[in-house]
This record gives C-alpha cells, sequence and structure tokens, in this order.
C-alpha cells in the first residue's frame, strides 16, 4: 500500500483554492486579514525585521511591507509585537494531560502550540483500536493540528503485561492513509529492531515510507547504529549529555523534552547552537494538568532554553517550529513565509515568551470560544465510555504476601526520573531493612481473572492508607500502593466501581478522588476542574506522608517495562536489564 | 495517482536485506567493508572526531571505533584522510557537459559528486519522451545516484519557439514512479504559476507529493510570493543578495550555483552562515567539459566557498551533502551515519578538498572502471542516434535582412551572464552607430520548413566568417552568428550534414569542428576528447576575432526566452520583460 506525506493534513493547497490565494498573494484580490506592525523572528536567517503578514482562508499568502494598505477584510494593527510560527510538539501521549483532546486543544492552544505530534498508546493500550479510532475522530474536529502517530508497541512488551486489547498490524495497515497519521510513533522495540524481530521489522516497513519515531533511552554505539539502520528517524528518550551528541552524530533527530517527570531540558540544552538547531526538536512527551497551567507547555520549554539554559533567542524558537516541520516533513508549518499555514504566535517579548495572541489557520485562538465548544466537540468525536475496569471486586486476601525471612527485589523510585533503582532488601520475618518499603500490587482490570503482580517499593513516604491508579504504562492496571492490604483493597475497588481515576484512601475512607471515565485515563472534565482535583489529591497524599512531588506520575511509570531498571507488571516484577520476570523474594 | 518520494531509489534498505545489515551493524556478522583511521567532518555537529566507518553491501551499518578490529571483507587503512558525505549537485542539466550520461559519470564521480539532481530538458525539447526516457534508462545503469527530475517546461516558452517534440503533463505522468524521478524540474514559466495558468497549476498538482523545483531570477516581493504559494520549494537563478535574502526569509531553498557561465558563489556566498545553511544548497546548473576538466564540479564550488568566500570548512560541506538531501527528502544520503548509503568522500585536506578516494554505495570509484564500461552502458542504453536536423539545406538568400537607415532592435551580449541587454542601435544604410554588431540567425531543425528567425548581436568581436551551434537552449534550433550569408549557411549546413556540433568557418572553409551527434547535444566522445575538440575550437575562433571567453555557451543562452532580455527564437525577437515578439527593424 503506497502512501506519501504528501497527502497528510496541512499539506496541501487544493488545486479548486489556489487561484483564489494566487491572486490575494499577487494583490488582485482582498485579503481575509492584514497583520501590519509586527517584528518577524526569523527562524531560517535569525533576524528580526518588521514585516506584514497577509492571510487568505487558512494560508499565508504573502509576507511584506508591500501589503500594508491592501485592501482586506480585517487588518489587525500588532503594535509592534514579534510574531513567530506556530509551536510545534514533536512526541507526546495527550492522556498523561487527562484531558480530552478538545480540552486539551483548550489548553495549550493559547500557550501557542498549533501542532502536535501524538501516539495515543494509553488509550490503545485499553481500548485497541477503539480508543485510537477515537482520537483519528478527535483530530478532524479540531483547530489544533493534532497528528496521530501509528502507535506501534501495544502492549509495549508482549507478553510481560496485559492490556485491554492488542493492535497488530493488520489494523494499523488500515488507519495509514488517514490525514493526520504521520507514521509510526515510538517503537520502543528497540532490542526487537536490532535483532531483527520479524514481527517489529514487518512493522517498520509497512511504514517506511511515513515517519519513523523512535524511543531509546540510553541506547549507544553498535546498538544504536543497528537501531538507525533500520531507519528510526528520532529519539525523545536522551537522559545523557554524552548520549545525546552520539544520537546528533549519528544523523537521529534528537527531541528534547521536558515533560513532568522527565526533564531532560537541562542536560541536553549544551548541544543545540545555531549549527546543529536544524536536527533538535522540543517535545512535552508527558505533561499533566497541572504544570500546562502552572508552567505551560511548548512555550514553557522554549522560554527555559533561553533563559536558564543560554540557549540563543533564535535558536530556541527555531527548534520548537521549522526544525520540527522540517525532521516531519511537514511541508506547510513552521515558518511565517508565502504558502505555510497561518499558524502564528504574536508576541510582546521573544525572551519572556510573553504570549499576545496565537493564530491557528489564520483564526485567532482568542475568537474561537474553545471552552464553548468541548463539550460538542466531545459528543460529536463520539468517545468511548463504558466503564473499562472490567474485574470482580478485589478480596483483601488476594494481595498474599506471606512474606518470609529473606531478600526481597524491591523497586527504588528516584523523583524526577521514570527509571527505577533495583534494591535487594533484607526482611527479617518483623521488619525491612531499609526504611519507606511499601506494598505494591499491579493488579489485571480486562477481564481476565489474572491474580495481582505483586511487589514491593521505596521512595514513596506514604505511612498509612493507600493510594491507587487506573493509569499505570502502557497497560494500564490497577496499580496500587499501600501500608495495608485492606485500605489498598479498598483504593482499587473504589476505582473498579468508578470507571477508574486516582484516590486516596485512608483507614477505609476515601480522602481524595479524581475520576477518568474514559479508558481509565481521561477525565470528561475542564482542565481547571481537573487541576483543582489534583490539588485536593496532592494534599491528601501529603497528609499521608508522601514525600513525592507527583506520586501518580511516578506510580504510573513504575508499570513500565520498556524503561529501566525493575518494574511490575500485572504478570510480576521484570527487570528490564534482562527483559526477563524475577521472583519478588530472592532468596532465604 | 498517489507517487511518495519513499519509493524514490537510495530511500529504503529492502526488508530482505536489513536482517543481514543489522546483524553486521550489531557486530555479529562479518562486515563488507571496513575503513580505518579516518577523522569524520560531522556535518550535524561541525566537529571533527576519529572514526571508523562499518560497510555492509551498499550502506553504512555502523559509525564508530568500536568498530575497530572487526572481522572484515576488506579493512582499509584510510591512514588519517579525512571523511565526508558524498557531494550533491542540487541541479544540473548533464547536456551541458555535452557529455553522455556514462562519460559524465566517469567525469564527476571521481570529483566526489556522488548524486546528481538532473533536469534533461534540453533533450527533451528535442526528442520528447524518447530523449527523456533515455535519461531514465541510462539512470538505471550508473553507480552515480542520478535523479532525473521531470521537465516541467518543453517548450520553455509554448507559441515563442518550435521544438523537435512536447511533453504534455499525459505523458511526464507515465514517469512520474519511475524511481529516479524526484519531482517536477525546474518551473521556468512563473508568469503561469503566478498567474494561475491552467496548465501551468495543473503539473504542479500532478508533481504535488514529490519535490516542485523552482527558476525565478529577480523575482522579488508579491509575484515571489505567489510562486512560493503555490509550491515551489527552491530557486537556482538568485542573482543578487537582497533576491537571496528574501528567498531564504521567504522559505525557499537557496541553491547557489556556480555554472560555466552563470556564476552566483561570490554574490550569495554572505548569505550563508551556520544558521542559515540548512536551508542552503549548491548546483552546477549548466557546466561544460572545459570548467568540469580544468575547476571541477561540486568539489570546486566547495573550495571556492572555503578559500574565496570565507564561508567556513563545516558549512560549505554541509551545503553540498545534508543540506541537499534534506531539502529533497533524500533520507538515506547526505550523511556519513548508520542507515545512509556509503557514498563517501575521502580527502588529505579539507579546506583544499584534496580528494584521495570517492566511495559510491560501498565501492571504491578508484576500481570501478568507469572508463572501460561507458561504451557497453552507452549501448545497453539505446540512446536515440538519429540525425535530428531534420531541415533542408539553408541557401544564403533566405538570411533576408534587407537592412534600411533606421534604428534596430539588437541583442547585446553581457560576458559570463545568461541575461542579455535590450540596445536600440542606429543603421545609416551602409553601417551601425555602434560597432561589434553581428547577424544572428535562429534556424528551425526539426521539419516544419519555417523561415529563419533573424536578429543582430553585439559583443562577440567576431571579424570573419560564422560560427554555428545546435545547442541553443531551450529548443535547440540551429543558432548562427556571422559576418556574412554565405558564411552562415555554410556554418549552419555543416552541422545539418554531421546531425549537430558547433562550428567554426571561415571563407568557406570549416575551420573547427566539435560533432554532438545526440540530438545534437552530446557528443559520443571521452570527456577529454570533447574538452580537445573544445580547445581546438577555442583556438579557431579567437583567430576570428572573438572575445568571449565562452562564445557557444553564451550564444546559447541568446535563444532562452525566459531569461531576460531580449531573445531570438527561431520564431523571432523576444522581448522578455513583456514575453512578446518585437520586430528586428524598430523605425525608420
Amino acid at each position: 500500500m503506497a502512501s506519501s506525506l504528501a497527502k497528510k493534513k496541512t499539506q496541501k493547497i487544493s488545486a479548486k483554492e489556489l487561484p483564489q490565494r494566487l491572486a490575494q498573494a499577487r494583490g488582485d484580490a482582498e485579503l481575509d486579514l492584514l497583520i501590519t506592525n509586527v517584528k518577524l523572528l526569523d527562524v531560517i536567517t535569525g533576524e528580526i525585521y518588521p514585516t506584514a503578514i497577509a492571510v487568505g482562508g487558512e494560508y499565508i499568502v504573502g509576507v511584506g511591507l508591500d501589503y500594508v494598505g491592501s485592501p482586506a477584510k480585517r487588518t489587525y494593527d500588532a503594535q509592534g509585537a514579534f510574531v513567530t510560527p506556530g509551536f510545534i510538539d514533536g512526541h507526546l501521549h495527550i492522556e498523561s494531560s487527562m484531558m480530552s483532546p478538545f480540552e486539551f486543544e483548550r489548553a495549550t492552544l493559547p500557550l501557542g502550540t498549533t501542532t502536535a505530534i501524538c501516539d495515543p498508546h494509553e488509550i490503545t493500550n485499553v481500548l485497541g483500536s477503539k480508543g485510537f479510532e477515537w482520537f483519528l475522530r478527535s483530530s478532524e474536529l479540531m483547530h489544533q493540528n493534532l497528528f496521530v502517530q501509528m502507535s506501534s508497541c501495544v502492549p509495549a512488551l508482549p507478553g510481560f503485561e496485559t492490556t485491554g486489547s492488542d493492535f497488530p498490524l493488520e489494523e494499523m495497515k488500515l488507519h495509514k492513509d488517514h490525514p493526520s497519521v504521520l507514521g509510526l510513533a515510538e517503537m520502543m522495540n528497540f532490542p526487537g529492531v536490532i535483532n531483527a524481530n520479524g514481527e517489529v521489522l514487518a512493522k517498520i516497513e509497512a511504514f517506511d515510507d511515513l515517519n519513523l519515531d523512535g524511543h531509546a533511552p540510553l541506547l549507544r554505539g553498535k546498538a544504536l547504529n543497528a537501531y538507525l539502520l533500520a531507519g528510526i528517524q528520532n529519539c525523545h528518550e536522551t537522559v545523557t549529555i554524552e548520549e545525546g551528541r552520539e544520537k546528533l552524530q549519528k544523523g537521529m533527530g534528537l527531541i528534547i523534552r521536558e515533560g513532568s517527570v522527565a526533564k531532560n531540558l537541562k542536560t541536553l540544552a549544551p548541544l543545540v547552537n545555531d549549527f546543529s538547531s536544524a536536527q533538535c526538536l522540543l517535545c512535552t512527551d508527558d505533561r499533566n494538568p497541572f504544570e500546562i497551567a502552572h508552567e505551560g507547555h511548548i512555550n514553557f520549554l522554549i522560554s527555559e532554553l533561553i533563559n536558564k539554559h543560554q540557549v540563543p533567542v533564535h535558536v530556541a524558537y527555531r527548534l520548537a517550529t521549522y526544525s520540527a516541520a522540517k525532521h516531519f516533513g511537514l511541508k506547510r508549518l513552521g515558518l511565517v513565509a508565502p504558502g505555510k499555514k497561518a499558524d502564528l504566535v504574536l508576541l510582546t517579548n521573544l525572551e519572556k515568551v510573553a504570549i499576545k495572541e496565537v493564530l491557528v489557520g489564520g483564526k485567532f485562538v482568542s475568537e474561537l470560544s474553545l471552552e464553548k465548544h468541548v463539550s460538542e466537540k466531545l459528543e460529536k468525536s463520539r468517545p468511548p465510555l463504558q466503564n473499562t475496569m472490567s474485574r470482580q471486586l478485589l478480596q483483601p486476601p488476594e494481595l498474599k504476601y506471606n512474606l518470609t525471612a529473606g531478600t526481597y527485589n524491591v523497586i527504588e523510585i528516584i523523583p524526577h526520573e521514570i527509571i527505577t533503582k533495583h534494591l535487594t532488601v533484607r526482611y527479617d520475618g518483623k521488619s525491612f531493612s531499609e526504611p519507606d518499603v511499601l506494598y505494591m500490587a499491579n493488579i489485571e482490570r480486562y477481564g481476565q481473572g489474572l491474580p495481582p503482580g505483586l511487589g514491593l517499593v521505596k521512595g514513596m513516604g506514604l505511612k498509612s492508607g493507600a493510594l491507587a491508579s487506573s493509569v499505570a504504562h502502557d497497560s494500564h492496571n490497577l496499580m496500587v500502593i499501600g501500608t495495608n492490604a485492606d485500605d489498598m483493597a479498598f483504593a482499587a475497588n473504589t476505582l473498579v466501581e468508578c470507571g477508574g481515576g486516582f484516590v486516596v484512601v485512608d483507614q477505609g475512607k476515601v480522602q481524595a478522588l479524581v475520576k477518568l471515565p474514559i479508558a481509565g485515563l481521561l477525565s470528561l472534565q475542564s482542565a481547571e476542574e481537573i487541576k483543582s482535583g489534583i490539588e485536593v489529591l496532592k494534599q491528601a497524599f501529603r497528609n499521608q506522608g508522601v514525600v513525592l512531588d507527583e506520586p501518580f506520575i511516578q506510580m504510573a511509570f513504575l508499570a513500565l517495562p520498556v524503561i529501566p531498571t525493575l518494574k511490575l507488571t500485572d504478570r510480576g516484577l521484570v527487570d528490564v536489564t534482562k527483559f526477563s520476570f524475577i521472583p519478588l523474594f530472592q532468596e532465604a
């Protein structure tokens, strides 16, 4: 099946529309919008100069002072504001915002993110094609350019976790020609690529004519070479500077991430300069509503690069615009130039990324009434609303630890990292040799009736009660951490009954609950309501002693068996250095 | 018809081949070639560092010192040489070299040009699809990556010249999926694009999913905006720095040209720096065998940038490699990195572009015996060898000037430029008010029996006899310049009889003749023989007073009615500022 990037959305002005746009460009027809009195930050030459921007329909038909005074349906005096191209998020999972795509759009478009390249692999792990297709339908209803990469690893690690559904190549192929699908989403199974696993290479072969996104934490040397040889073109999982340098040298697109937990800007910023900038991009990967509200989105990353990490202004903006568009072959995005989509950010201060107005497809975002349309679009998109917590209520005795004296394999949380440490901790029959070791269970929720995966975790600080979550990457079984089996079961069952979310319980009482009724991952609430809910949640877990800033996000990654080092799936403890199960009890 | 850049040659390692290459990358299988002791000029980061290059089949499977000592069929000690990616010529007409594609390959591969993106519009003007298809067949037999853009303007200016054939969209579409076709060749009819000519926009629409090459000398402001809006992505015709800056600012790929006549390196080099380099490329456009032999090819352009125009080494090499590959969407070219084609240049000195060895597809060019295979490949390619000079012998009286006293429109040649000046010169019945005004005729040679187009030209310096050529852009009718009708007819007829070429005659005698039997454009000789022939030619025209270095090349452009200012086609004088015919005799 021949596909082509050229057939994807935003790539083309239709043959029917073109003559009218040409007439507007020439000055022979009235413009739809003329923006005057702007200073353009040019991400090709690095210069800043005064200009005017002529818009026809969704496109910039011309740039230049020669349009000043031209007839236009509307002339907007930008009062000396700066203008840059709209920002592109090179890789993210919208599910991490807990928002529907429409609420996400409402929250991030005003921050300048006019394009987002998402991988809906969270919802696809829960609902398979039904979840993926909802994202495709949603993308058709949005102003933001939402591209939906084809989730490549559902489940993330076959045989190591139970998912709600798989997403086999045959189903993936059905959606390949959708105008929102830009390519294959992060190929997390890098060992499969490197070792020429047939099923994995078949996926690459099938999407080789589009983009092939990577995921290769700590991958170096010959293994990295093999991964790149297969055609993988980028990585957003780089955590050390030497690793980043090697990836750049080997031609990989370096997508620099600043998520809610994984934060790589500071480490990787020294690699970014005028020359290398063409090969560097920005992404948020996993950013929660709290950080989106308090810090921002791609606008925050640009500001951090400039103000904290000494990256020149023109370089920082290039990463979020031109470099990203070039990397993904998006011909009509990433520049303020004739023929590009009129996705623009107007700013009163470039260094501070002080946004005055955002335009998407030639429309002012402030005038789109995004908030008003969220529920209507949500309905139109036909979201999957069934309760996905398909299991019997958990009985406390199912959490059979039966601890005896000996050595145990324990997961240690590293604050603000998604990788973990693998500890071995002694238990003397009464207590552990290390403080703060808690019970953790990963409970299958897809109707298979499997027993819980049991583990032990250090670093949470919880003193009483339990926390439970239906967000646990990438299979999203029910994750519970607690001090006792009764509260753990109660927390889990609270989520089973309400369709999923985050809960904090103590001594048989719910202290705080955020419901996530769509797939146990997404809220039906507004960004503000979600944020308030999370604030209540934060207060509750702090009351019970939790020392982490983001225990739910960190807990969610404790289940992800493709990120080192020790993780817990519903099937048990996984040693990610060896991709094999290991027992909880190591030796007597 | 959906096409895709991904389906073009060099873009993909086959699914069948990939497992073996992966094994070589991992170090689990013997390498085909290991190059040790090299210093890599990294065109992503700008650094230079020691490394080793592991090659499997046609591809680089890995880069890094970790391969040193690995088992390999052959290990090559580069003795500390530098290595860069093979050079890419972003736009050229191989016909200007007068060589067959195989002879061109033999002449330019050893100079580092591993990829050439050509537009065979000269031969297509003469022979239509038959000429174009020969280039496609030739590209299949070459080691050099020859991409063949789809000639978009045959004839260059419909209604203004007679060609041997046209090349309508229906025929173009037949070849669109050929693996060597990367897109639409230079769209010279920029007025047609800007003014939304239906036929022109249909061509753009048909090739919009591939690349769309531009040609827009001196185009600025709103007209340039319209041209870009249609999707045109580059220009190699930029002659002033302000024009170049505007084209860069507006997102156009700036293809900097240094041909045999049109030389833009010096003018445009100041626009090139670390930041803008991602958007700048190099091309030769029209380079004759004399300059290829004496100066070089893309290697010469790189050297000039570094040594004459103060462009940093890493930037100069980037233009000829990474920037070009990115611009055209060539995923496996332009870098020395895993998964890229093993097209490499080994150099003993980067500043001087001192080439030690060139590799193409993992093979040493010095070992390919290119010379030995030229004639065999030529035969295999089935070149069109019929005499294309389809006309009766010219009788001197057909050159009916019948000059009477008055003012005449005269073409003035500007040395080393392809644009001309439009002069008006008085004739008093005996002589012209300006010195050095000669007779010029453009004689239709495609069997239409049309009378010659007559003109007058200044700036050649010819004192006696005549020059004739069957190379006259782009329709390649017979161009003759002379001091008298007898020698002009004799020169023309010499070429009619031999199938075309260049000739210098004086007083009824041939002084020098270079035969170009393929379409009247290309020689069957070797590069060296062509060069010697041209040297004899140069001596002959100098003996007759010619003051230009390259009169035949300049004469060839006197016919091109898409380059300003005044030109002569077989139908008459064309005012290129107005795209209209004007009379030779202006007023009494």
